[in-house]
Protein backbone atom coordinates (compact mmCIF):
# COMPACT_ATOMS: atom_id res chain seq x y z
CA UNK A 1 0.00 0.00 0.00
CA UNK A 2 2.68 2.56 0.80
CA UNK A 3 4.15 2.24 -2.77
CA UNK A 4 1.02 2.57 -4.39
CA UNK A 5 0.14 5.80 -2.49
CA UNK A 6 4.04 6.79 -3.56
CA UNK A 7 3.86 6.28 -6.93
CA UNK A 8 0.82 8.16 -6.91
CA UNK A 9 2.56 10.97 -5.15
CA UNK A 10 5.18 10.95 -7.49
CA UNK A 11 2.88 10.91 -10.71
CA UNK A 12 1.05 14.10 -9.68
CA UNK A 13 3.43 15.72 -9.25
CA UNK A 14 5.16 14.98 -12.40
CA UNK A 15 1.35 15.88 -13.82
CA UNK A 16 1.70 19.23 -12.22
CA UNK A 17 5.33 20.09 -13.46
CA UNK A 18 4.08 19.50 -17.23
CA UNK A 19 1.83 21.60 -16.63
CA UNK A 20 3.70 24.35 -14.89
CA UNK A 21 6.25 23.45 -17.39
CA UNK A 22 3.76 23.81 -20.37
CA UNK A 23 2.66 27.08 -18.84
CA UNK A 24 5.79 28.79 -18.60
CA UNK A 25 6.82 27.59 -22.33
CA UNK A 26 4.24 29.69 -23.33
CA UNK A 27 4.98 33.03 -22.04
CA UNK A 28 7.78 33.99 -24.70
CA UNK A 29 4.53 32.69 -27.68
CA UNK A 30 1.97 35.01 -25.93
CA UNK A 31 4.74 37.64 -25.56
CA UNK A 32 5.82 37.26 -29.18
CA UNK A 33 2.11 37.34 -29.90
CA UNK A 34 1.16 40.70 -28.52
CA UNK A 35 4.21 42.28 -29.63
CA UNK A 36 3.16 41.53 -32.96
CA UNK A 37 -0.02 42.78 -32.45
CA UNK A 38 1.20 45.58 -31.00
CA UNK A 39 3.35 46.46 -34.74
CA UNK A 40 0.46 45.55 -36.26
CA UNK A 41 -1.65 48.13 -34.38
CA UNK A 42 0.91 50.67 -34.97
CA UNK A 43 0.72 49.52 -38.92
CA UNK A 44 -3.25 49.71 -38.87
CA UNK A 45 -3.23 53.16 -37.69
CA UNK A 46 -0.23 53.98 -40.27
CA UNK A 47 -2.78 52.67 -42.91
CA UNK A 48 -5.72 54.87 -41.56
CA UNK A 49 -2.86 58.09 -42.06
CA UNK A 50 -2.59 57.20 -45.43
CA UNK A 51 -6.07 56.12 -46.70
CA UNK A 52 -6.60 59.85 -45.23
CA UNK A 53 -4.58 61.45 -47.68
CA UNK A 54 -5.71 59.05 -50.08
CA UNK A 55 -9.29 59.98 -50.31
CA UNK A 56 -8.31 63.76 -49.57
CA UNK A 57 -6.79 63.55 -53.38
CA UNK A 58 -9.30 61.27 -54.27
CA UNK A 59 -11.75 64.08 -53.38
CA UNK A 60 -10.06 66.61 -55.66
CA UNK A 61 -10.07 64.62 -58.22
CA UNK A 62 -13.90 64.30 -58.12
CA UNK A 63 -13.69 68.10 -57.13
CA UNK A 64 -12.01 68.64 -60.64
CA UNK A 65 -14.44 66.15 -62.67
CA UNK A 66 -17.39 68.28 -61.31
CA UNK A 67 -16.13 71.44 -61.99
CA UNK A 68 -14.91 71.78 -64.91
CA UNK A 69 -16.49 72.56 -68.12
CA UNK A 70 -17.80 69.77 -70.55
CA UNK A 71 -19.63 66.51 -70.09
CA UNK A 72 -17.67 65.34 -66.67
CA UNK A 73 -20.46 66.56 -63.76
CA UNK A 74 -21.77 62.68 -63.46
CA UNK A 75 -17.89 61.36 -63.39
CA UNK A 76 -17.55 63.84 -60.69
CA UNK A 77 -20.51 62.86 -58.13
CA UNK A 78 -19.91 59.10 -59.26
CA UNK A 79 -16.34 59.57 -58.04
CA UNK A 80 -17.49 61.59 -55.09
CA UNK A 81 -19.96 59.05 -54.02
CA UNK A 82 -17.07 56.25 -54.23
CA UNK A 83 -14.72 58.34 -51.88
CA UNK A 84 -17.80 58.98 -48.83
CA UNK A 85 -17.87 54.97 -49.32
CA UNK A 86 -14.28 54.54 -48.80
CA UNK A 87 -14.41 57.23 -46.41
CA UNK A 88 -16.86 54.80 -44.06
CA UNK A 89 -14.62 52.26 -44.30
CA UNK A 90 -11.43 54.61 -43.05
CA UNK A 91 -14.01 55.28 -39.95
CA UNK A 92 -14.37 51.55 -38.98
CA UNK A 93 -10.37 51.10 -39.48
CA UNK A 94 -10.36 54.78 -37.30
CA UNK A 95 -12.65 53.06 -34.41
CA UNK A 96 -10.62 49.61 -34.32
CA UNK A 97 -9.96 49.90 -30.57
CA UNK A 98 -7.25 47.30 -31.39
CA UNK A 99 -5.04 48.48 -28.39
CA UNK A 100 -7.64 48.63 -25.46
CA UNK A 101 -9.35 45.18 -26.15
CA UNK A 102 -6.62 42.71 -26.67
CA UNK A 103 -3.15 44.28 -26.24
CA UNK A 104 -3.32 45.71 -23.09
CA UNK A 105 -5.11 43.08 -21.38
CA UNK A 106 -3.29 40.87 -22.26
CA UNK A 107 -0.38 42.72 -21.02
CA UNK A 108 -1.75 43.07 -17.59
CA UNK A 109 -3.04 39.45 -17.37
CA UNK A 110 0.44 38.45 -18.60
CA UNK A 111 2.28 40.02 -15.64
CA UNK A 112 -0.43 38.19 -13.16
CA UNK A 113 -0.11 35.22 -14.88
CA UNK A 114 3.91 35.05 -14.74
CA UNK A 115 3.41 35.76 -10.97
CA UNK A 116 0.73 33.18 -10.05
CA UNK A 117 2.67 30.84 -12.12
CA UNK A 118 5.92 31.41 -10.20
CA UNK A 119 4.31 31.17 -6.96
CA UNK A 120 1.92 27.69 -7.57
CA UNK A 121 5.35 26.21 -8.48
CA UNK A 122 6.99 27.65 -5.08
CA UNK A 123 4.45 26.54 -3.15
CA UNK A 124 3.89 23.24 -5.11
CA UNK A 125 7.59 22.07 -4.09
CA UNK A 126 7.39 23.36 -0.46
CA UNK A 127 4.34 21.39 -0.10
CA UNK A 128 5.35 18.38 -2.52
CA UNK A 129 8.75 17.89 -0.06
CA UNK A 130 7.02 18.26 2.93
CA UNK A 131 3.75 15.66 1.85
CA UNK A 132 6.45 13.25 0.53
CA UNK A 133 8.71 12.75 3.46
CA UNK A 134 5.54 12.61 5.91
CA UNK A 135 4.48 9.89 3.52
CA UNK A 136 7.88 8.26 3.76
CA UNK A 137 8.35 8.74 7.17
CA UNK A 138 4.60 6.78 7.86
CA UNK A 139 5.56 4.44 5.38
CA UNK A 140 8.72 3.18 7.28
CA UNK A 141 6.26 3.48 10.73
CA UNK A 142 4.21 0.85 9.40
CA UNK A 143 6.54 -1.24 8.17
CA UNK A 144 8.41 -1.56 11.90
CA UNK A 145 4.59 -1.95 13.49
CA UNK A 146 4.01 -4.40 11.11
CA UNK A 147 6.91 -6.09 11.78
CA UNK A 148 6.05 -6.01 15.45
CA UNK A 149 2.66 -6.67 14.88
CA UNK A 150 3.91 -10.34 13.54
CA UNK A 151 6.44 -11.21 16.19
CA UNK A 152 3.72 -10.36 18.98
CA UNK A 153 -0.26 -10.34 18.23
CA UNK A 154 -1.97 -8.04 20.86
CA UNK A 155 -4.42 -5.54 21.06
CA UNK A 156 -2.48 -2.37 21.38
CA UNK A 157 -0.05 -3.34 18.83
CA UNK A 158 -3.06 -4.24 15.88
CA UNK A 159 -4.82 -0.85 16.87
CA UNK A 160 -1.62 1.18 16.99
CA UNK A 161 -1.28 -0.50 13.02
CA UNK A 162 -4.54 0.33 12.29
CA UNK A 163 -4.66 4.12 13.02
CA UNK A 164 -1.96 5.15 11.41
CA UNK A 165 -3.14 3.01 8.39
CA UNK A 166 -6.16 5.37 8.75
CA UNK A 167 -3.93 8.53 8.99
CA UNK A 168 -2.29 7.66 6.05
CA UNK A 169 -5.38 7.46 3.88
CA UNK A 170 -6.57 10.37 4.96
CA UNK A 171 -3.71 12.31 3.57
CA UNK A 172 -4.54 10.95 0.21
CA UNK B 1 -20.73 91.54 -89.60
CA UNK B 2 -16.85 92.03 -89.41
CA UNK B 3 -17.09 93.06 -85.48
CA UNK B 4 -19.58 89.92 -85.15
CA UNK B 5 -16.82 87.41 -86.54
CA UNK B 6 -13.84 89.04 -84.52
CA UNK B 7 -16.08 88.64 -80.91
CA UNK B 8 -17.02 85.13 -81.92
CA UNK B 9 -13.19 84.31 -83.00
CA UNK B 10 -12.26 85.97 -79.23
CA UNK B 11 -14.64 84.35 -77.35
CA UNK B 12 -14.05 80.58 -79.01
CA UNK B 13 -10.23 81.76 -78.34
CA UNK B 14 -11.02 82.53 -73.93
CA UNK B 15 -12.90 78.93 -74.42
CA UNK B 16 -10.16 77.19 -75.25
CA UNK B 17 -7.59 79.00 -73.14
CA UNK B 18 -10.42 78.45 -70.21
CA UNK B 19 -10.02 74.71 -70.86
CA UNK B 20 -6.33 74.45 -71.30
CA UNK B 21 -6.04 76.41 -68.14
CA UNK B 22 -8.21 73.93 -66.30
CA UNK B 23 -6.22 70.95 -67.59
CA UNK B 24 -3.15 72.45 -66.67
CA UNK B 25 -4.14 73.40 -63.00
CA UNK B 26 -5.52 70.29 -62.82
CA UNK B 27 -1.48 68.67 -63.18
CA UNK B 28 -0.38 69.17 -59.52
CA UNK B 29 -4.00 67.18 -58.23
CA UNK B 30 -3.08 64.04 -60.49
CA UNK B 31 0.46 64.52 -59.45
CA UNK B 32 -0.74 64.76 -55.31
CA UNK B 33 -3.36 62.09 -56.34
CA UNK B 34 -1.03 59.50 -57.82
CA UNK B 35 1.69 60.21 -55.31
CA UNK B 36 -0.83 59.78 -52.40
CA UNK B 37 -2.16 56.20 -53.56
CA UNK B 38 1.88 55.07 -54.39
CA UNK B 39 2.53 55.92 -50.32
CA UNK B 40 -0.93 53.93 -49.78
CA UNK B 41 -0.20 51.21 -52.09
CA UNK B 42 3.54 51.25 -49.76
CA UNK B 43 1.44 51.29 -46.31
CA UNK B 44 -0.39 48.22 -47.27
CA UNK B 45 2.32 46.04 -48.32
CA UNK B 46 3.95 46.62 -44.74
CA UNK B 47 0.22 46.19 -43.07
CA UNK B 48 0.41 43.14 -44.75
CA UNK B 49 3.58 41.89 -43.62
CA UNK B 50 2.67 42.75 -40.21
CA UNK B 51 -0.79 41.18 -40.26
CA UNK B 52 1.84 38.20 -41.87
CA UNK B 53 3.42 38.19 -38.62
CA UNK B 54 0.38 38.48 -36.38
CA UNK B 55 -1.19 35.80 -38.18
CA UNK B 56 1.88 33.02 -37.04
CA UNK B 57 2.24 34.11 -33.69
CA UNK B 58 -2.06 33.76 -33.48
CA UNK B 59 -1.40 29.89 -34.53
CA UNK B 60 1.16 29.82 -32.54
CA UNK B 61 -1.56 30.69 -29.57
CA UNK B 62 -4.11 28.68 -31.42
CA UNK B 63 -1.31 25.47 -31.41
CA UNK B 64 -0.60 26.10 -27.68
CA UNK B 65 -4.17 25.73 -26.89
CA UNK B 66 -4.90 22.58 -28.95
CA UNK B 67 -1.53 20.83 -27.41
CA UNK B 68 -1.87 21.19 -23.55
CA UNK B 69 -3.20 19.40 -21.35
CA UNK B 70 -6.77 20.23 -20.19
CA UNK B 71 -9.81 21.38 -21.81
CA UNK B 72 -8.04 23.59 -24.73
CA UNK B 73 -8.42 21.48 -26.91
CA UNK B 74 -11.69 22.80 -28.49
CA UNK B 75 -10.32 26.91 -27.67
CA UNK B 76 -7.70 25.53 -30.02
CA UNK B 77 -9.33 24.34 -33.22
CA UNK B 78 -11.87 27.55 -33.03
CA UNK B 79 -8.47 29.73 -32.64
CA UNK B 80 -7.95 27.53 -35.57
CA UNK B 81 -10.45 28.18 -37.66
CA UNK B 82 -11.22 31.89 -36.88
CA UNK B 83 -6.70 32.38 -37.68
CA UNK B 84 -7.54 30.51 -41.14
CA UNK B 85 -10.28 33.12 -42.34
CA UNK B 86 -8.11 35.70 -41.40
CA UNK B 87 -5.37 34.54 -43.19
CA UNK B 88 -7.64 34.53 -46.87
CA UNK B 89 -7.84 38.42 -45.78
CA UNK B 90 -4.56 38.38 -45.86
CA UNK B 91 -4.37 37.02 -48.91
CA UNK B 92 -6.71 38.82 -50.96
CA UNK B 93 -4.66 42.50 -49.35
CA UNK B 94 -1.52 40.80 -50.89
CA UNK B 95 -3.10 40.38 -54.62
CA UNK B 96 -4.26 43.65 -54.57
CA UNK B 97 -2.47 45.34 -57.62
CA UNK B 98 -2.91 48.98 -56.91
CA UNK B 99 0.48 49.41 -58.65
CA UNK B 100 -0.27 47.71 -61.79
CA UNK B 101 -3.78 48.78 -62.25
CA UNK B 102 -3.90 52.23 -61.31
CA UNK B 103 -0.68 54.60 -60.17
CA UNK B 104 1.69 53.30 -62.91
CA UNK B 105 -1.31 53.20 -65.90
CA UNK B 106 -2.27 57.22 -64.52
CA UNK B 107 1.72 58.02 -64.29
CA UNK B 108 2.16 56.84 -67.97
CA UNK B 109 -1.15 58.81 -69.11
CA UNK B 110 0.53 61.62 -67.25
CA UNK B 111 3.34 62.01 -69.45
CA UNK B 112 1.03 61.91 -72.84
CA UNK B 113 -1.42 64.34 -71.09
CA UNK B 114 1.20 66.95 -70.59
CA UNK B 115 2.57 66.37 -73.94
CA UNK B 116 -0.93 66.93 -75.91
CA UNK B 117 -1.89 69.81 -73.23
CA UNK B 118 1.18 71.71 -73.91
CA UNK B 119 1.04 70.77 -77.91
CA UNK B 120 -2.80 72.23 -77.93
CA UNK B 121 -1.95 75.44 -76.77
CA UNK B 122 1.21 76.12 -78.97
CA UNK B 123 -0.72 74.61 -81.81
CA UNK B 124 -4.05 77.06 -80.83
CA UNK B 125 -1.61 80.16 -80.05
CA UNK B 126 -0.23 79.80 -83.32
CA UNK B 127 -3.52 79.64 -85.58
CA UNK B 128 -5.65 81.50 -83.24
CA UNK B 129 -3.21 84.55 -83.95
CA UNK B 130 -2.92 83.58 -88.05
CA UNK B 131 -6.78 83.62 -88.06
CA UNK B 132 -6.93 86.59 -86.45
CA UNK B 133 -4.80 88.72 -88.72
CA UNK B 134 -6.49 87.26 -91.45
CA UNK B 135 -9.94 88.15 -90.56
CA UNK B 136 -8.80 91.88 -89.09
CA UNK B 137 -6.77 92.02 -93.25
CA UNK B 138 -10.42 91.44 -94.78
CA UNK B 139 -12.12 93.31 -92.03
CA UNK B 140 -10.38 96.52 -93.51
CA UNK B 141 -10.49 95.09 -97.26
CA UNK B 142 -13.60 94.77 -96.59
CA UNK B 143 -13.90 98.42 -95.31
CA UNK B 144 -12.04 100.00 -97.96
CA UNK B 145 -13.84 98.51 -100.69
CA UNK B 146 -16.79 99.43 -99.01
CA UNK B 147 -16.68 102.81 -99.13
CA UNK B 148 -15.60 102.59 -102.82
CA UNK B 149 -18.59 100.85 -103.52
CA UNK B 150 -20.60 103.65 -102.12
CA UNK B 151 -18.48 106.35 -104.10
CA UNK B 152 -18.68 104.54 -107.76
CA UNK B 153 -21.59 101.85 -108.16
CA UNK B 154 -20.10 100.17 -111.13
CA UNK B 155 -20.61 96.06 -111.52
CA UNK B 156 -16.40 95.10 -111.09
CA UNK B 157 -16.50 96.39 -107.84
CA UNK B 158 -19.85 95.13 -106.87
CA UNK B 159 -18.72 91.91 -107.41
CA UNK B 160 -15.19 92.54 -105.78
CA UNK B 161 -17.10 93.10 -102.53
CA UNK B 162 -19.26 90.00 -103.25
CA UNK B 163 -16.00 87.67 -103.59
CA UNK B 164 -14.90 89.33 -100.40
CA UNK B 165 -18.00 88.99 -98.81
CA UNK B 166 -18.51 85.22 -99.45
CA UNK B 167 -14.56 84.45 -98.38
CA UNK B 168 -14.92 85.59 -95.54
CA UNK B 169 -18.17 84.02 -94.83
CA UNK B 170 -16.16 80.54 -95.69
CA UNK B 171 -13.54 81.12 -93.06
CA UNK B 172 -15.64 80.67 -90.08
Amino acid sequence: METVMERECSALGGLFQTVISDMKGSFPIWDDFINKAGKLHSQIRATVVAVAAFLDAFQKVADLASNSRGGTRDLGSALTKMCLRHRSIETKLRHLVFVDCLINPLQEQMEDWRRTTSSLDKDHAKEYKKARQEIKKRSSDTLKLQKKAKKGSNCTHQNNYQNIVNDICSCR
